[in-house]
C-alpha cells in the first residue's frame, strides 16, 4: 500500500472506436467516498457487448464492474479500513427512494453503476479497468477473506451476485430437478449454486466447450424431461419457450438473460393457472445477493475449479486483448493494472 | 341432531340435462370418513357454468362444494366431535404423494373433489347440494366459530380460500396498490381482504352492479395508473393483458380465473426482467388456506356485509331455482336442505 494515496492514476477510457490508457487525476474525496486501488479486474460478457456495439453505453467511460481491489483512502464517515481487500456492487443507490425502501434498489430511481458512467460526467473514475476507482456513498462493499483469490472472487460482484438474485428468485433447490439455460459465466456458476443446495441440475448450452465444463460443477446435460425451476441466462427466445414448456406442476421459470428486444414469448394462460407455475424475472442483484456470493465461492472454493475458468491476467495497458471472449475452456478474461 | 343417524338422505343429482332430488343411502362409514347433515350451501359459479354446458363436470353426480354443515356421525378415527358445526375443503388428497410432500397437495396424484364426483362411482354423496355428503379421509376439516352465520361461512370452502390462496401468491399487500379482475364473489373477497391488509385496491369489471358492491368492501374503480400486484379472476384475455401491461417494477400478476382454453398471452421477456415482473398461477388451495379463510370472514364480519351478499336460501326441492345467476346486488344463491 503506498504511504500517501497517489494523485494519479491510470485508467482505460472506452471511447467508442477502442480504448485509451489515459492518466486521469484523483479527485478528492466527498464524504461517504472510498478510493480503491484494483488488484483484478474480470471483463463480463455485457462489456464486451459494449465494445462490440451490440450493447449501448456511456461513452466515454471506464468501463469493467466484476473486480477485486484494496481500500486505499476513505472519505468522512467512509465505515471501512484502509488496507481492506474488497469487491463492490455494480449498483449505486440512494437508501431512501420508493424503491429503495421497497426492496428493489436496483432498481432506485437515481441508481447508477459502476462501469457504466460517463467519463466526462461527475464520476469519471467509475470503471474498474483503471488502476485506481472511486467508489460513491451508496454503494455496496464486501470484505473479500484472505482464503479467496482475486480471480475467483472478481466475478462475485457481477456474475455470480446475480446468480445468487435468480436462485433466491426460483425458490426451494433441495431435491428438485432444475434446468439452466447457458453454460457461460452466470450459467456455470448458477449450475454449481443448485447442485451445492442438493438438486438434480440439467444444462442446455448449444457451445461444446461450455458444456464440457458443466460435469465439473455438478450438472449434466439435459435429459428433456419436466423441471421443477428452470433458469434462463442466454435470452434465446427458443430457450425460454423451451424451458417454460419443460415445468412441472408448480414449476418457476427465472428470466435473467432477456435484456435486449426480442419476440414476445406465448404464454397460455390456463396452463399458468391449472399448473401453478410462476414466470418471474430478474435484473442485477441487490445488496445481500454480494455477501451471498462471496460466502458461497469462499464455501465452495475447493468443491469446484473456479479458478480454471478465468485467463491469467494482463496489464492495464494491454487492455486490447483482455476484451474478447475468453479461449475454449475458459469464461472470463481478467485484467490485473 | 338426530339421536341416531339417519339411513337415507335427499340429494339432487346433476344428470346432464337437470337435477332430480332423490332417496339416497347413506353408506356406511369406513374409517377416518365423516357423515354431514348440510346447514346451507351456496352455489359457485363453476357449478353455474357445470348446468349451462360451458364446464364439463362427471355426471351424474351430486355437485355442490361450498357448504356448512353439522358432523352427525364419525367412522374410525376420523378427529372431530359428532356435533361440530364445520366447513370442509373441495380436494380430498392423500397426503403421501411427490405432490402432497412438496405443498402442492390441491394437484395431489390421486385427488379427488367434493362435488366434483360420479354418483355412480364409490363416492355417491359426494356434493354439498343434498341433505348429507361424506367426507372421506384427506378432507380438510375447519370448525365454524358461533360468530359466523352459515350464509356467510359457506363461501369459504371455495371462493375464499382460493382467494386466500392468491393473496398468499401476490405477496406484500400492505401499502401497495392493487388492481383486482372481476368483482364477482372471489374479485369482492379479494378486494376486502387487501383493503384489510392495507392495500390500496382498485377494481375493473364491466358489469355495473357489481362496481356498486366494490366500495362497500373497501375498493375503488380502477384510475388506469400502476400497479404492484394484480390478481385476475376473470379469465379475461383482454383483462389479463391489461393487468400485465400496468405492473409496476416488482409487480406481480396473479391469474386465477383463466380455467378455460383461451389465446395466448404475449409476454415481452425483456419486460419481464428489466422490471422484475412475476406472473403466477393458483388453482384451488392448500389445507391452510382454509382455515384462513373462516379466520379472515370472521375478523371482518363486521366490516364488511358479507351476509348481503348471499340470496336467502331456497329448500333443496327448489335447488333449480337456485342453479342460475344470483340478482342485481347478490353473489351467491343458496340451499337449505
Amino acid at each position: 500500500m503506498d504511504p500517501i494515496p497517489a494523485r494519479v492514476t491510470a485508467a482505460a477510457v472506452w471511447t467508442g472506436s477502442g480504448v485509451d490508457v489515459r492518466t486521469v487525476p484523483i479527485p478528492e474525496l466527498g464524504p461517504g467516498e472510498v478510493l480503491v486501488r484494483v488488484r483484478l479486474a474480470t471483463v463480463c460478457g455485457s462489456d464486451l457487448h459494449t465494445v462490440t456495439g451490440r450493447r449501448s453505453a456511456a461513452c466515454p467511460s471506464v468501463l469493467g464492474h466484476e473486480a477485486v481491489g484494496d481500500v486505499v483512502a476513505v472519505g468522512e464517515g467512509a465505515d471501512i479500513p484502509v488496507g481492506q481487500r474488497i469487491i463492490w456492487s455494480v449498483t449505486v443507490v440512494c437508501g431512501v427512494c420508493s424503491r429503495c425502501r421497497s426492496g428493489l434498489s436496483a432498481k432506485c430511481l437515481s441508481v447508477r453503476k459502476v462501469g457504466h458512467e460517463a467519463f466526462d460526467g461527475d464520476w469519471p473514475l467509475s470503471g474498474s479497468y483503471a488502476a485506481h476507482l472511486v467508489l460513491p456513498r451508496g454503494t455496496t462493499i464486501a470484505v473479500v477473506p484472505e482464503t479467496l483469490s482475486d480471480a475467483v472472487a472478481a466475478p462475485a460482484a457481477c456474475a455470480t451476485a446475480t446468480v445468487m438474485a435468480t436462485l433466491e428468485a426460483a425458490g426451494e433447490l433441495t431435491g428438485r430437478h432444475v434446468l439452466i439455460n447457458g453454460a457461460g459465466m452466470l450459467g456455470l456458476t448458477a449450475v454449481a449454486a443448485c447442485a451445492a443446495a442438493g438438486a438434480d441440475v440439467q444444462v442446455v448450452d448449444r457451445n461444446v466447450d461450455r458444456m464440457a465444463l458443466v460435469p465439473d460443477f455438478g450438472g449434466r446435460a439435459s435429459d428433456g424431461g419436466p423441471v421443477d425451476v428452470a433458469i434462463d441466462y442466454t435470452g434465446s427466445s427458443a430457450a425460454v419457450s423451451a424451458a417454460l414448456g419443460r415445468l412441472d406442476i408448480g414449476g418457476t421459470l427465472v428470466l435473467a438473460g432477456s435484456v435486449t428486444p426480442g419476440p414476445a414469448l406465448a404464454v397460455d394462460p390456463e396452463t399458468v393457472v391449472r399448473q401453478w407455475l410462476t414466470i418471474t424475472g430478474v435484473h442485477n442483484y441487490e445488496p445481500r445477493h454480494l455477501h451471498q456470493a462471496v460466502d458461497f465461492l469462499d464455501r465452495t472454493r475447493e468443491q469446484y475449479p473456479w479458478e480454471a475458468l478465468v485467463v491469467s491476467p494482463v496489464p492495464l495497458k494491454q487492455i486490447a486483448s483482455a476484451l474478447r471472449s475468453p479461449p475454449s475452456g475458459k469464461l472470463r478474461t481478467a485484467i490485473c493494472p
